[in-house]
């Protein structure tokens, strides 16, 4: 459901061109030597200049790395004293403030992922979308629902709505295995930059009931989100439910300006 | 339950010291402007040296607090483009990722808030309680029930444990009055640095289902949070249970590297 955008980092930086695969791969080469730093007792980060030398990528993809790694509570920064491992925060799965795809996240948490579309159809923005997506009521909207499943057994639900005159012509003939954001990334040209969910905890909704096979009694984790883009308008809401059996968020809060 | 941590902004910085007085104040005072601004539709920030200038505080605070708010999610930095204010971020009003008390959150909501302390009790560390804080079973620990209110109903349930052996001599006699994290802080010079917290929907176990005044049947939002002090150490347990009719949380999820 969701991808991460490389719109902004193909734009050139201070120093040099940052493409978003060279810098994935910069985090996720620096989230392994984190990884084995804490297992060998040692919280403190080489340099910004170490660790582009031993990774071999540029300084300002270093920084970009580590500003992310921070803004997910997994190190912090102390100016004049260098930059440590939350050694905590290492371990955690899914983390909340880290948009992942779920495919992603339940592969992590050691099961065999897959995704299902139950529905994908045209329908009339009511008014509590209209609001979100700061469009008319009655506008059209591409409603997709699907299950993300681990090792077969459904375990998340959930319903994108991307106004049509985003989608072009014909939004209905869309592919349905296609992501949603690929839909807009690709078919528009209008990235997601950040996203607002609101958390709640909720008894599944009959739909949410028969999708994920649980009782009516079960408590699930609702992420309602609004995902916005560069030019800060609204590009799409999506309503996720959770069965947290299977998937269990975390969120690091930090306490000091870091 | 939650305060502010003070002791790592005491230290010397790069240029100069920062106290937590100017930093918390240079921080309400930029979340003040970017309001402003946001509802005039400027959504790009002043340069560090102009916002320094404009609040009469240091550079290294405004870069302090500029940090802080992009964690948060409240703006974004993107490389030699400048700093710009997410949107649909400014209005949100319990940010997960942002450690606030739960009187101010409160307060924030529009209540009059409130906070009782139901119990207070020495106990011994069961196995779960004891593996979250690294120390042996049995080992004794302040077990502190509170109940925070909005206009004076129920509405956040919150249990600290804090290891006796951090709060010095008799520690059953401690004020009850007195903040959690002020025992540590005061009480022992240990300082909560970052807290790892695992957000789950549940329905309200019995002593939350009597404290909070809900039904059995009504979902709450679980946090079980691990607080961890700069030396990697765990200090102290809450688990909060809160009633979303009073509170609800947000949070941001960002997908670019800010």
């Amino acid at each position: 459901m969701i991808t991460r955008n490389p719109a902004g980092a193909k734009k050139p930086v201070t120093i040099e061109t940052v493409t978003a695969d060279s810098y994935r791969q910069a985090k996720d080469r620096l989230r392994d030597a984190i990884a084995r730093l804490g297992e060998e007792g040692r919280f403190r980060l080489p340099s910004e200049a170490e660790l582009s030398t031993a990774l071999g990528v540029s300084r300002a993809t270093i920084r970009s790395a580590l500003q992310s790694l921070q803004k997910e509570g997994r190190i912090r920064r102390l100016h004049g004293q260098g930059t440590f491992i939350n050694r905590h925060a290492i371990g955690i799965g899914a983390n909340l403030a880290e948009a992942s795809p779920f495919i992603d996240l339940l592969e992590q948490a050691g099961y065999r992922p897959g995704v299902r579309t139950l529905d994908q159809r045209v329908v009339a923005l009511d008014q509590e979308l209209a609001a979100s997506l700061e469009l008319p009521v009655g506008d059209r909207a591409l409603r997709i629902e699907r299950v993300f499943e681990a090792n077969g057994e459904p375990a998340v639900h959930s319903v994108d709505y991307v106004p049509a005159n985003l989608l072009g012509d014909h939004p209905e003939e869309r592919d349905p295995r296609r992501s949603t954001f690929e839909f807009v990334e690709v078919g528009a040209g209008l990235s997601v930059c950040y996203s607002v969910a609101e958390v709640r905890p909720v008894l599944p909704p009959r739909p949410v009931v028969t999708a994920l096979d649980v009782k009516r009694s079960h408590p699930v984790l609702r992420l309602r989100h609004t995902h916005i883009r560069a030019n800060e308008l609204p590009v799409a809401v999506t309503v996720v439910h959770v069965n947290d059996d299977y998937l269990r968020f975390s969120v690091i809060r930090t306490y000091l300006d870091q």
